[in-house]
Protein backbone atom coordinates (compact mmCIF):
# COMPACT_ATOMS: atom_id res chain seq x y z
CA UNK A 1 0.00 0.00 0.00
CA UNK A 2 1.23 3.78 -1.05
CA UNK A 3 -1.16 6.11 0.35
CA UNK A 4 0.17 9.83 0.45
CA UNK A 5 -2.07 12.94 1.82
CA UNK A 6 -0.75 16.14 -0.50
CA UNK A 7 -1.40 20.00 -0.09
CA UNK A 8 0.29 21.19 -2.59
CA UNK A 9 1.83 24.95 -2.25
CA UNK A 10 -0.09 27.59 -3.64
CA UNK A 11 -3.70 25.56 -2.03
CA UNK A 12 -4.75 26.48 1.28
CA UNK A 13 -3.98 24.50 4.15
CA UNK A 14 -5.56 23.18 6.71
CA UNK A 15 -4.82 21.36 10.04
CA UNK A 16 -8.15 19.87 9.67
CA UNK A 17 -8.41 18.15 6.01
CA UNK A 18 -5.96 17.24 3.41
CA UNK A 19 -6.75 18.92 0.26
CA UNK A 20 -6.28 15.07 -1.41
CA UNK A 21 -4.90 11.61 -1.31
CA UNK A 22 -3.19 9.52 -3.50
CA UNK A 23 -3.51 5.67 -3.21
CA UNK A 24 -0.89 3.83 -5.06
CA UNK A 25 -1.34 0.21 -5.97
CA UNK A 26 -2.00 -2.37 -4.53
CA UNK A 27 -3.95 -1.43 -1.96
CA UNK A 28 -7.57 -2.63 -0.47
CA UNK A 29 -9.94 -0.09 -0.55
CA UNK A 30 -12.95 -0.26 1.52
CA UNK A 31 -16.49 1.41 0.23
CA UNK A 32 -18.24 2.40 3.52
CA UNK A 33 -22.19 3.70 2.95
CA UNK A 34 -23.82 6.54 4.53
CA UNK A 35 -23.22 6.02 8.68
CA UNK A 36 -25.93 7.43 10.80
CA UNK A 37 -25.99 7.93 15.09
CA UNK A 38 -27.60 4.37 15.05
CA UNK A 39 -26.96 1.77 17.59
CA UNK A 40 -26.78 -1.91 16.50
CA UNK A 41 -30.32 -2.30 16.85
CA UNK A 42 -30.96 0.56 14.21
CA UNK A 43 -32.33 3.18 16.58
CA UNK A 44 -31.04 6.35 16.84
CA UNK A 45 -28.93 7.30 20.05
CA UNK A 46 -29.93 11.10 20.67
CA UNK A 47 -31.33 14.07 19.07
CA UNK A 48 -28.60 16.06 18.57
CA UNK A 49 -25.57 16.25 16.04
CA UNK A 50 -22.84 15.83 18.99
CA UNK A 51 -24.66 12.14 19.84
CA UNK A 52 -24.90 11.38 16.54
CA UNK A 53 -21.48 12.39 15.47
CA UNK A 54 -20.29 10.35 18.87
CA UNK A 55 -22.17 7.38 17.39
CA UNK A 56 -21.04 7.18 13.79
CA UNK A 57 -17.56 7.82 14.66
CA UNK A 58 -17.82 4.86 16.87
CA UNK A 59 -19.21 2.72 14.02
CA UNK A 60 -16.95 3.63 11.47
CA UNK A 61 -14.32 2.61 13.90
CA UNK A 62 -15.59 -0.97 14.03
CA UNK A 63 -16.53 -1.56 10.78
CA UNK A 64 -12.71 -0.62 10.69
CA UNK A 65 -11.45 -2.57 13.19
CA UNK A 66 -13.13 -5.66 10.95
CA UNK A 67 -10.64 -5.36 8.51
CA UNK A 68 -7.47 -4.76 10.33
CA UNK A 69 -8.00 -1.24 9.93
CA UNK A 70 -8.19 2.30 11.87
CA UNK A 71 -10.01 5.70 11.61
CA UNK A 72 -6.62 6.81 9.68
CA UNK A 73 -7.19 4.72 6.45
CA UNK A 74 -9.77 7.02 5.72
CA UNK A 75 -8.66 8.64 2.79
CA UNK A 76 -11.80 10.88 1.82
CA UNK A 77 -15.25 11.27 3.88
CA UNK A 78 -18.44 13.11 2.99
CA UNK A 79 -20.67 14.28 5.68
CA UNK A 80 -23.80 15.59 5.06
CA UNK A 81 -25.67 17.63 8.07
CA UNK A 82 -29.25 18.84 7.57
CA UNK A 83 -30.19 22.05 7.30
CA UNK A 84 -30.71 24.52 10.21
CA UNK A 85 -28.03 22.04 12.22
CA UNK A 86 -24.27 23.57 12.35
CA UNK A 87 -21.98 20.84 11.78
CA UNK A 88 -19.99 22.51 15.34
CA UNK A 89 -20.74 19.51 17.59
CA UNK A 90 -19.54 17.02 14.52
CA UNK A 91 -16.27 18.44 14.85
CA UNK A 92 -15.78 18.17 18.48
CA UNK A 93 -16.49 14.58 17.66
CA UNK A 94 -14.19 14.13 15.07
CA UNK A 95 -11.17 15.87 17.68
CA UNK A 96 -11.96 13.53 20.28
CA UNK A 97 -12.08 10.25 17.66
CA UNK A 98 -9.25 11.97 15.51
CA UNK A 99 -5.64 10.93 16.34
CA UNK A 100 -3.81 14.32 15.27
CA UNK A 101 -0.34 12.91 14.41
CA UNK A 102 -2.31 11.12 11.02
CA UNK A 103 -2.86 13.17 8.43
CA UNK A 104 -6.82 13.82 7.85
CA UNK A 105 -8.56 12.66 4.68
CA UNK A 106 -10.09 14.88 2.06
CA UNK A 107 -13.64 15.92 2.69
CA UNK A 108 -16.68 17.18 1.61
CA UNK A 109 -19.57 19.02 3.52
CA UNK A 110 -22.95 19.87 2.67
CA UNK A 111 -25.98 21.11 4.06
CA UNK A 112 -28.65 18.86 2.51
CA UNK A 113 -33.01 19.41 3.39
CA UNK A 114 -33.07 16.08 4.99
CA UNK A 115 -31.77 12.53 5.63
CA UNK A 116 -33.55 9.25 7.01
CA UNK A 117 -35.70 9.46 9.69
CA UNK A 118 -34.52 11.63 12.74
CA UNK A 119 -31.15 11.66 11.44
CA UNK A 120 -28.71 15.01 11.49
CA UNK A 121 -25.79 13.89 10.12
CA UNK A 122 -24.73 11.36 7.73
CA UNK A 123 -21.40 10.21 6.84
CA UNK A 124 -19.93 8.04 4.15
CA UNK A 125 -15.98 7.04 3.21
CA UNK A 126 -13.45 5.62 1.79
CA UNK A 127 -11.10 3.99 3.29
CA UNK A 128 -7.62 2.48 2.06
CA UNK A 129 -5.32 -0.59 3.80
CA UNK B 1 -11.32 -9.79 -8.38
CA UNK B 2 -12.32 -9.97 -4.59
CA UNK B 3 -15.09 -8.27 -3.34
CA UNK B 4 -16.68 -8.60 -0.05
CA UNK B 5 -19.81 -7.32 1.25
CA UNK B 6 -19.26 -6.63 5.76
CA UNK B 7 -21.76 -6.16 8.16
CA UNK B 8 -19.56 -6.44 11.33
CA UNK B 9 -20.59 -7.56 15.02
CA UNK B 10 -21.91 -4.55 16.61
CA UNK B 11 -23.55 -2.23 13.40
CA UNK B 12 -27.22 -2.54 12.38
CA UNK B 13 -27.68 -4.91 10.25
CA UNK B 14 -30.09 -4.55 7.16
CA UNK B 15 -31.33 -6.45 4.54
CA UNK B 16 -31.01 -2.85 2.14
CA UNK B 17 -27.52 -2.53 2.08
CA UNK B 18 -24.65 -3.74 3.09
CA UNK B 19 -22.23 -1.13 5.87
CA UNK B 20 -19.64 -1.76 3.65
CA UNK B 21 -17.71 -3.07 0.46
CA UNK B 22 -14.39 -4.21 0.99
CA UNK B 23 -12.54 -4.72 -2.49
CA UNK B 24 -9.32 -6.39 -2.66
CA UNK B 25 -7.21 -6.06 -6.06
CA UNK B 26 -6.50 -6.56 -8.99
CA UNK B 27 -9.82 -5.29 -10.10
CA UNK B 28 -12.00 -3.29 -12.57
CA UNK B 29 -13.26 0.22 -10.87
CA UNK B 30 -16.36 1.65 -12.93
CA UNK B 31 -17.45 5.05 -11.83
CA UNK B 32 -20.84 5.30 -12.77
CA UNK B 33 -21.98 9.49 -13.51
CA UNK B 34 -25.37 10.49 -11.81
CA UNK B 35 -27.97 8.64 -13.61
CA UNK B 36 -31.48 10.76 -14.16
CA UNK B 37 -34.99 8.96 -15.11
CA UNK B 38 -34.38 9.86 -19.14
CA UNK B 39 -34.56 7.82 -21.83
CA UNK B 40 -32.03 7.79 -24.98
CA UNK B 41 -32.52 11.09 -26.37
CA UNK B 42 -32.10 12.60 -22.49
CA UNK B 43 -35.72 13.35 -22.22
CA UNK B 44 -37.32 12.55 -18.92
CA UNK B 45 -39.27 9.40 -18.66
CA UNK B 46 -42.25 11.33 -16.47
CA UNK B 47 -43.24 13.37 -13.32
CA UNK B 48 -42.89 10.49 -10.69
CA UNK B 49 -40.14 9.03 -8.62
CA UNK B 50 -41.17 5.73 -9.08
CA UNK B 51 -41.02 6.25 -13.11
CA UNK B 52 -38.00 8.27 -12.62
CA UNK B 53 -36.38 5.26 -10.59
CA UNK B 54 -37.14 2.81 -12.91
CA UNK B 55 -35.76 4.44 -15.72
CA UNK B 56 -32.45 4.80 -13.60
CA UNK B 57 -32.42 1.17 -12.96
CA UNK B 58 -32.39 0.43 -16.55
CA UNK B 59 -29.88 2.70 -17.57
CA UNK B 60 -27.53 0.98 -14.76
CA UNK B 61 -27.96 -2.30 -16.38
CA UNK B 62 -27.23 -1.03 -19.59
CA UNK B 63 -24.26 0.90 -18.48
CA UNK B 64 -23.34 -2.28 -16.43
CA UNK B 65 -24.23 -5.09 -19.47
CA UNK B 66 -21.69 -2.70 -21.62
CA UNK B 67 -18.75 -3.64 -19.08
CA UNK B 68 -19.44 -7.57 -18.94
CA UNK B 69 -21.08 -6.97 -15.37
CA UNK B 70 -24.72 -6.65 -13.55
CA UNK B 71 -26.08 -4.43 -10.59
CA UNK B 72 -24.60 -6.97 -8.40
CA UNK B 73 -21.20 -5.49 -9.17
CA UNK B 74 -22.53 -1.92 -7.45
CA UNK B 75 -20.29 -1.42 -4.36
CA UNK B 76 -21.35 2.02 -2.97
CA UNK B 77 -24.20 3.92 -4.92
CA UNK B 78 -25.61 7.35 -3.47
CA UNK B 79 -28.53 8.47 -3.91
CA UNK B 80 -30.58 11.96 -4.26
CA UNK B 81 -33.96 12.86 -3.84
CA UNK B 82 -35.53 16.41 -4.19
CA UNK B 83 -36.94 17.68 -0.91
CA UNK B 84 -40.66 16.96 -0.88
CA UNK B 85 -40.43 13.79 -2.39
CA UNK B 86 -39.96 10.39 -0.45
CA UNK B 87 -37.68 7.80 -1.49
CA UNK B 88 -39.97 5.07 -1.31
CA UNK B 89 -41.44 4.66 -4.83
CA UNK B 90 -37.59 4.19 -5.97
CA UNK B 91 -37.18 1.50 -2.87
CA UNK B 92 -40.07 -0.61 -4.79
CA UNK B 93 -37.93 -0.25 -8.57
CA UNK B 94 -34.85 -1.24 -6.37
CA UNK B 95 -36.78 -4.54 -4.94
CA UNK B 96 -38.04 -5.22 -8.62
CA UNK B 97 -34.66 -4.65 -10.42
CA UNK B 98 -32.46 -6.34 -7.69
CA UNK B 99 -31.73 -10.05 -6.95
CA UNK B 100 -32.30 -10.69 -3.61
CA UNK B 101 -29.78 -13.02 -3.52
CA UNK B 102 -26.89 -10.67 -4.34
CA UNK B 103 -25.44 -8.96 -1.06
CA UNK B 104 -26.56 -5.05 -1.35
CA UNK B 105 -24.39 -2.40 -2.25
CA UNK B 106 -23.33 0.24 0.67
CA UNK B 107 -25.81 3.27 0.24
CA UNK B 108 -25.85 7.21 1.09
CA UNK B 109 -29.00 8.95 0.54
CA UNK B 110 -30.01 12.83 0.67
CA UNK B 111 -32.62 14.83 0.31
CA UNK B 112 -31.26 17.63 -1.61
CA UNK B 113 -32.59 21.39 -2.14
CA UNK B 114 -32.82 20.27 -6.33
CA UNK B 115 -31.50 18.48 -9.37
CA UNK B 116 -31.49 18.74 -12.82
CA UNK B 117 -34.76 20.57 -14.70
CA UNK B 118 -37.27 17.75 -14.26
CA UNK B 119 -35.61 15.28 -12.26
CA UNK B 120 -36.42 13.91 -8.67
CA UNK B 121 -34.09 11.44 -8.27
CA UNK B 122 -30.43 11.11 -9.06
CA UNK B 123 -27.86 8.02 -8.61
CA UNK B 124 -24.23 8.00 -9.08
CA UNK B 125 -22.53 4.48 -8.46
CA UNK B 126 -18.79 2.89 -8.15
CA UNK B 127 -19.05 -0.73 -9.31
CA UNK B 128 -16.11 -3.32 -9.07
CA UNK B 129 -16.03 -5.73 -11.84
CA UNK C 1 -3.18 2.60 -16.68
CA UNK C 2 -6.53 1.55 -18.63
CA UNK C 3 -9.03 4.79 -18.22
CA UNK C 4 -11.79 4.55 -20.93
CA UNK C 5 -14.87 6.84 -20.68
CA UNK C 6 -17.52 4.72 -21.71
CA UNK C 7 -21.66 5.68 -23.07
CA UNK C 8 -22.87 2.43 -24.46
CA UNK C 9 -25.68 2.65 -26.98
CA UNK C 10 -29.28 2.97 -25.42
CA UNK C 11 -27.94 5.56 -22.90
CA UNK C 12 -28.50 9.73 -23.90
CA UNK C 13 -24.94 10.97 -25.15
CA UNK C 14 -23.79 14.48 -24.21
CA UNK C 15 -20.27 16.54 -24.93
CA UNK C 16 -20.57 17.18 -21.29
CA UNK C 17 -20.36 14.26 -19.71
CA UNK C 18 -18.96 10.67 -20.09
CA UNK C 19 -21.94 7.85 -18.76
CA UNK C 20 -19.29 6.31 -16.73
CA UNK C 21 -15.34 5.52 -16.66
CA UNK C 22 -13.89 2.29 -16.33
CA UNK C 23 -10.56 1.81 -14.31
CA UNK C 24 -8.50 -1.39 -14.86
CA UNK C 25 -5.21 -2.02 -12.89
CA UNK C 26 -2.70 -0.95 -12.08
CA UNK C 27 -3.35 2.56 -11.48
CA UNK C 28 -2.97 5.19 -9.02
CA UNK C 29 -5.79 7.24 -7.31
CA UNK C 30 -6.29 10.76 -6.46
CA UNK C 31 -9.37 11.12 -4.22
CA UNK C 32 -9.99 15.21 -3.97
CA UNK C 33 -11.53 16.82 -1.52
CA UNK C 34 -14.33 19.38 -1.78
CA UNK C 35 -12.51 22.27 -3.43
CA UNK C 36 -14.09 25.51 -2.73
CA UNK C 37 -13.35 29.46 -4.68
CA UNK C 38 -10.52 30.07 -1.82
CA UNK C 39 -7.27 31.12 -2.72
CA UNK C 40 -4.02 29.67 -0.63
CA UNK C 41 -4.78 31.68 2.43
CA UNK C 42 -8.25 30.21 2.28
CA UNK C 43 -9.52 33.56 1.61
CA UNK C 44 -12.93 33.02 -1.08
CA UNK C 45 -12.41 34.79 -4.10
CA UNK C 46 -15.44 36.67 -5.22
CA UNK C 47 -19.41 36.02 -4.19
CA UNK C 48 -20.39 34.96 -7.66
CA UNK C 49 -20.32 31.32 -8.84
CA UNK C 50 -18.54 32.05 -11.77
CA UNK C 51 -15.72 33.64 -9.91
CA UNK C 52 -15.50 30.49 -7.35
CA UNK C 53 -16.01 28.04 -9.80
CA UNK C 54 -13.03 29.63 -12.09
CA UNK C 55 -11.04 29.34 -9.13
CA UNK C 56 -11.58 26.04 -7.83
CA UNK C 57 -10.43 24.88 -11.74
CA UNK C 58 -7.64 26.62 -10.89
CA UNK C 59 -7.18 25.04 -7.45
CA UNK C 60 -7.74 21.72 -9.32
CA UNK C 61 -4.80 22.16 -11.87
CA UNK C 62 -2.61 22.94 -9.00
CA UNK C 63 -3.34 19.77 -7.14
CA UNK C 64 -3.02 17.31 -9.64
CA UNK C 65 -0.18 18.95 -11.83
CA UNK C 66 1.61 18.21 -8.28
CA UNK C 67 0.84 14.81 -9.25
CA UNK C 68 2.01 15.33 -12.35
CA UNK C 69 -1.64 15.01 -14.08
CA UNK C 70 -3.76 17.51 -15.38
CA UNK C 71 -7.67 17.76 -15.40
CA UNK C 72 -8.38 15.45 -18.37
CA UNK C 73 -7.55 12.69 -15.22
CA UNK C 74 -10.45 13.17 -13.12
CA UNK C 75 -12.82 10.22 -13.65
CA UNK C 76 -15.81 11.79 -11.36
CA UNK C 77 -16.38 14.71 -10.39
CA UNK C 78 -19.60 15.75 -7.72
CA UNK C 79 -20.74 19.50 -7.95
CA UNK C 80 -22.72 20.81 -5.32
CA UNK C 81 -24.89 24.45 -5.84
CA UNK C 82 -26.48 26.34 -3.16
CA UNK C 83 -30.02 26.21 -3.91
CA UNK C 84 -31.09 29.46 -5.42
CA UNK C 85 -27.79 29.93 -8.02
CA UNK C 86 -27.66 28.41 -11.17
CA UNK C 87 -24.55 26.17 -12.40
CA UNK C 88 -24.30 28.35 -15.40
CA UNK C 89 -21.41 30.19 -14.44
CA UNK C 90 -20.10 26.91 -13.14
CA UNK C 91 -20.43 25.36 -17.03
CA UNK C 92 -18.88 28.45 -18.58
CA UNK C 93 -16.10 28.16 -16.63
CA UNK C 94 -15.82 24.33 -17.13
CA UNK C 95 -15.69 25.23 -20.49
CA UNK C 96 -12.91 27.41 -20.30
CA UNK C 97 -10.89 25.07 -17.74
CA UNK C 98 -11.52 21.84 -20.21
CA UNK C 99 -9.60 20.72 -23.57
CA UNK C 100 -12.78 19.53 -25.59
CA UNK C 101 -10.92 16.59 -27.45
CA UNK C 102 -10.53 14.76 -23.87
CA UNK C 103 -13.24 12.76 -23.26
CA UNK C 104 -15.27 14.21 -19.95
CA UNK C 105 -15.60 12.81 -16.60
CA UNK C 106 -18.49 10.99 -14.81
CA UNK C 107 -20.69 13.50 -13.48
CA UNK C 108 -23.02 14.30 -10.57
CA UNK C 109 -24.46 17.60 -9.70
CA UNK C 110 -26.48 18.43 -6.78
CA UNK C 111 -28.30 21.24 -5.29
CA UNK C 112 -27.80 21.55 -2.00
CA UNK C 113 -28.87 23.54 1.18
CA UNK C 114 -25.84 25.15 1.93
CA UNK C 115 -21.99 24.89 1.96
CA UNK C 116 -19.08 26.52 4.47
CA UNK C 117 -19.29 29.90 4.77
CA UNK C 118 -20.00 32.30 2.09
CA UNK C 119 -19.10 29.22 -0.51
CA UNK C 120 -21.42 28.54 -3.47
CA UNK C 121 -20.35 25.71 -5.09
CA UNK C 122 -18.36 22.84 -4.30
CA UNK C 123 -16.61 20.15 -6.41
CA UNK C 124 -15.30 16.92 -5.27
CA UNK C 125 -13.79 14.50 -7.63
CA UNK C 126 -11.46 10.90 -8.33
CA UNK C 127 -8.70 11.60 -10.69
CA UNK C 128 -6.63 8.15 -12.01
CA UNK C 129 -3.14 8.40 -13.33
Amino acid sequence: MGVRHINPEGLHRSPAFSQAVVVEQPAKTIYIGGQNGVDADGKVVGPTVGEQARQIFRNLATLLESEGATLANIVHWRIAVVAGHTFDEGVAAFQEAWNRNDPPPAITVHSVAGLGPGFLVELDAVAVV
